[in-house]
């Protein structure tokens, strides 16, 4: 059966988060039953990782099997008309057989939006920051160079999945303005997180941007490997998944067909 | 009495509009609520002008009268603590007896944001754009340049307020990038707006935009002043109140305090 892979931006407020869940409203089940919608029969998606609630995308990667005969469906536009306002397919493409979401991803990149301006919050941001006041920039940057690398995050995994290893390579981690003066934005690239991981880290951060702890606390909490001496888990709120990168995937322009592997037929 | 002029920002989505309203919710009403808790007892606020239902703010002006006993208030901080989390106070200041916010001010900036990518959405932008899709942006500079100056705008003025003169002076309408690269962003500056006017304006811009109309129309449909002519309103929830400006009153930082005037009792 032919392949798709999608690719979603969801504004995670009123989700459980990715996963299905029994009670509760998940993106893999609103997006399941738009496929379910235009296929005829239930269809499994198959998400390049979960996100919590709360947490939003731009750029999570699914992926599923259709029939041959649903191939010459315009698949982005479609399953646009079935979702919720709440989440869009940005990308829909059609993949080689073997294309695996989860177990091809060589890497993703989450950014986590800070708001420090103390006095108020934007009413149109409040979804999408933490609003932890004012924080030492350079300090932070320096906590998040320690970061960076091939380390064991034990310290900065919360309990819940059972994974083979914790070791994980981030392979950048800096700073941008936001959309605003208010905003600061932190973007971390890794080979993978572990649970709660990108939250645990800007908790950390913040922790130094507000002088409780400082670069040097890095290296021991890595060594410690103990998730109770590091400091708390940022809000969901701040945290969005904008990219997950494959084998032999270029960046790409969304709206550029000339990089489109196979999709003339698919495409809108 | 002291009065306070407060400048407020909101997300208009779940409010009936600015002013006050028997049945809904309305951000006068949030005000006024919160002004009275903090008072303990009534009190009239006065906004600069209605916004629409569905419209946003960053920067609605509005001022009120307190009781000389309530000035030493942290204004800005109480006043947040208070209101719900789509309304918010970016900064409270103690102004003169004779400060009014609709009688006195010299100009209005209003932004209004196209998505204009065809394929999808960004959910988390979806509360503040319209999705008009693609448009020709220098035919729509060319009318926003036709539509600057000293006109009558009946043709952009809806019906239901009674007003002396339907003549305004737009002094800039000017487009910028948005957030994202699928945003455009026109701002306009007037010395005053009539009803629905910014929306009626972004309504005929799309027009040309799409090939619909040319910038030569732009002047006839001046010249006729008739609504019914014109293009149909553009959606509200693309539109943004971001500055009002008054005599004397510099543009500032609204973190800067060397810029308040005579706010030192009531600053946070």
């Amino acid at each position: 059966m032919p392949r798709l892979k999608v690719t979603l931006s969801y504004d995670g407020t009123d989700f459980v988060g990715w996963q299905l869940q029994k009670n509760g409203r998940s993106v893999q089940g609103v997006l399941e039953q738009a496929v379910e919608r235009i296929v005829g029969e239930p269809v499994r998606v198959h998400g390049s990782g979960r996100t919590d609630s709360g947490v939003h995308a731009r750029g999570q990667v699914a992926h599923f099997d259709i029939p041959e005969h649903r191939l010459n469906v315009p698949w982005r536009r479609a399953l646009n008309s079935i979702l919720p306002p709440d989440v869009s397919v940005v990308m829909a493409e059609q993949v080689h057989d073997d294309f695996h979401s989860r177990f091809q991803s060589l890497s993703k990149t989450y950014s986590y939006t800070l708001w420090v301006e103390p006095a108020f919050v934007d009413p149109m941001r409040r979804r999408y920051v933490w609003d932890c006041g004012p924080v030492d920039i350079p300090a932070m940057e320096q906590a998040a160079a320690e970061l960076c690398g091939r380390h064991d995050f034990t310290s900065f995994q919360n309990a819940g999945t059972e994974i083979k290893t914790t070791v994980r390579t981030i392979s950048d981690f800096r700073v941008q303005q936001g959309h605003t003066g208010y905003e600061l934005v932190w973007l971390v690239t890794a080979d993978g997180f572990l649970k709660q991981m990108v939250r645990n880290l800007v908790g950390l951060l913040v922790a130094v941007g507000r002088g409780k702890a400082d670069h040097e606390n890095v290296r021991s909490l890595l060594d410690e490997r103990d998730r109770t001496l590091a400091p708390g888990t940022a809000p969901a709120r701040g945290l969005c998944l904008e990219r997950v990168v494959y084998p032999e995937h270029v960046e790409q322009d969304t709206d550029d067909d000339r990089h489109q592997m196979g999709t003339e037929h698919i495409r809108d």
